[in-house]
């Protein structure tokens, strides 16, 4: 989809860097091996002069802050950090409020940057408290799931959650950097590599067959170790983000909407499961993909062969693909539609899906009748009885 | 400063209309007597098919929400409203998020618009939560007092206090429309039109010296009713706030620091005073600028005669001039340096101020040495003994 890494960085650790073109924030994502240790180094070219306050959580301090805080303090650029609770719990306004008062004590000044070292839930709270911040500080997103490295550390989308829903608080605000460090990968809880992976595979649902194809074909190999197919997979990714993001920064056109692929479906079920345990985001969003896959079918939209090379995937690979997969009580359809309605896509009362015309051929619909979605959802429902 | 006001709108109550020619977002701030009670129509015309959720205080609500509900629903698109109490307190993290949520409740969606519908506090409030609210939404200005009026409704800034000091967390995110109804400003209390006079005064002394000139002639005839003195002034202060803002909306280049003049030690001030109130906001900025002229004078930036003007100025309309004139205990030089240093101005640890070389002719000086400061401000509280 872009084409434009060809930028030259003397970093050794470095495999790939894709650039994300933006209209005022154009910044590098650095994929490789070993990123955070020479973090320093890299933060250094992107922000000469800037301090750094870190942002991590409970679980992934202990294993990465400490290479990082070196890295810094070799460069006197390390300012402090402050460590939340780990979950998607600590994305709400108290948890925001706190981390604000801690960085402000923490002494980070308007040219100064705050670093984001975490999976999902840290880049997007970070990110918000950087962006509001003495009206706005720079960041640094150095994600350590799969998920924050093929999705949510690019593209500057920020948030906490409200009990109306998932992100419904947040703000537009670009990374100046973004350091995937696929060796942080060797550490993540397998559960949460297959979560990640879901929104690897939407990326080839979404804009790109081949790619889908060929991770069908490679998926064992990008799941068993950090080898060329992982890094492959990741560069793949980390690319058509890019280039959706610089196509539509602010969600404006609908190109930048496609990214929901499966997300309307898979917040209303995160939702019903309580941001829990019981359901990881990427494993809603594995769910949610299906049932976009499954409806468009149903609509006379995409050939039934592609639902079920979904299908096929999801349950390859571990993922859950059925509302039935999720343990304990299953939602309502009325439930899950209430759910739905606080989608950020909603205009003038409107429900929008990301639907398909197959496989790599995803398209926003702006009006979806609430009849035809209550039929298919009390189906889909049904099978969880 | 700016002559771009000649675009015709066809509303009968307004006398002025400024525009703020920003590169993304220009708007038009509307000065007249009366337009709350057209509000409606105007908003229709900015934001057509918008639905507004009002914002505003205890103190203004029972005075203006009525005309303004009723021109909204008028055209359908009323959707509820969210008030809270009155004063600096409400500019904190439990209201924002309480306010987040009720306009979440109300149905607020992307394409809607929050209005602030108050003073300065209601205006950087619902200002931040509509800069925050699924990831932003369109807002609103209807500015109730002298002080929003001329400076905190135009430009974007918006914010709420911490534990550390005021306005330091918040966004820059411009308003679609400001409705300017110098009719309000009957039902404001004298000492906060006094107040709000104290920002009047510095577009002059910043970089106006006539507007000063005029100002010193013509004062009474600005406090004693909504004639045309009145709306001159109105005028001018938003004509050059809007040209300010225009050449530096993020304050990255330092001419919109210049808006600063007197804020620094007046922020210092507030703080010390606990943000009641003992000294309210324009007050405080009342005793800064005379801080800054003395200290401008005392380093030979500046002839004393143009500290003396502004000092006398500042006595006949009644407004704080020393630190002596707060009421109660006075701060020490080392509390007001403490807090001064929490500045937003403040790069690399170095203190920076507005200062001057005389009526209209503001600086802004990055490297402010902290000894000289130190000697100054211990004479300025010494005054207080």
């Amino acid at each position: 989809m872009m084409d434009d890494a060809t930028d030259t960085f003397a970093h050794g650790a470095c495999e790939a860097v894709v650039k994300v073109a933006l209209k005022d924030s154009s910044y590098p994502v650095f994929i490789g091996d070993g990123l955070i240790a020479s973090a320093g180094q890299f933060i250094d070219s992107a922000l000469p002069g800037a301090r750094c306050a870190v942002v991590s959580d409970a679980n992934v301090a202990p294993l990465y802050l400490a290479p990082l805080k070196e890295s810094l303090e070799a460069r006197g650029a390390f300012l402090g950090d402050a460590v939340v609770a780990p979950g998607e719990q600590s994305k709400s306004f108290p948890v925001l409020a706190r981390l604000c008062e801690t960085l402000l004590d923490l002494g980070v000044e308007r040219g100064d940057c705050v670093i984001a070292l975490g999976g999902g839930v840290i880049g997007d709270l970070a990110g918000f408290a950087a962006s509001i911040l003495r009206r706005g500080v720079r960041s640094v997103q150095i994600p350590t799931s799969l998920l924050a490295q093929v999705d949510s550390s690019v593209g500057g989308k920020t948030g906490i959650d409200t009990k109306q829903g998932k992100n419904l608080i947040g703000t537009f605000h670009q990374p100046s950097l973004v350091l995937a460090d696929t060796g942080a990968l060797a550490t993540l809880p397998p559960r949460e590599f297959r979560a990640g992976y879901a929104e690897v595979m939407k990326y080839g649902l979404l804009g790109d067959a081949p790619f889908f194809s060929w991770l069908e074909k490679h998926w064992e190999k990008v799941f068993s170790g950090n080898g060329p197919e992982r890094a492959r997979a990741i560069e793949t990714s980390v690319r058509a983000k890019a280039a959706i993001v610089a196509a539509d920064e602010r969600e404006e056109t609908g190109t930048r909407a496609l990214l929901n692929l499966g997300h309307t479906f898979g917040h209303a079920l995160e939702a019903f499961a309580g941001y829990s345990d019981r359901l990881l985001h990427g494993e809603a969003i594995a769910i949610g993909q299906r049932l976009a896959f499954t409806y468009s079918v149903e609509q006379g939209l995409c050939a039934k062969e592609d639902a079920l090379r979904v299908e096929r995937q999801l349950a390859k690979v571990g993922l859950p693909s059925k509302i039935a997969d999720i343990p304990g009580k299953a939602p309502t359809p009325g439930q899950l539609l209430r759910l739905m309605a606080q989608d950020k896509k909603v205009q003038g009362g409107k429900l929008a899906l990301v639907l398909v015309r197959g496989i790599g051929q995803a398209y926003l619909e702006r009006d979806v009748p609430t009849e035809t979605l209550t039929a298919f959802l009390k189906k889909e429902c049904g099978q969880a009885a």
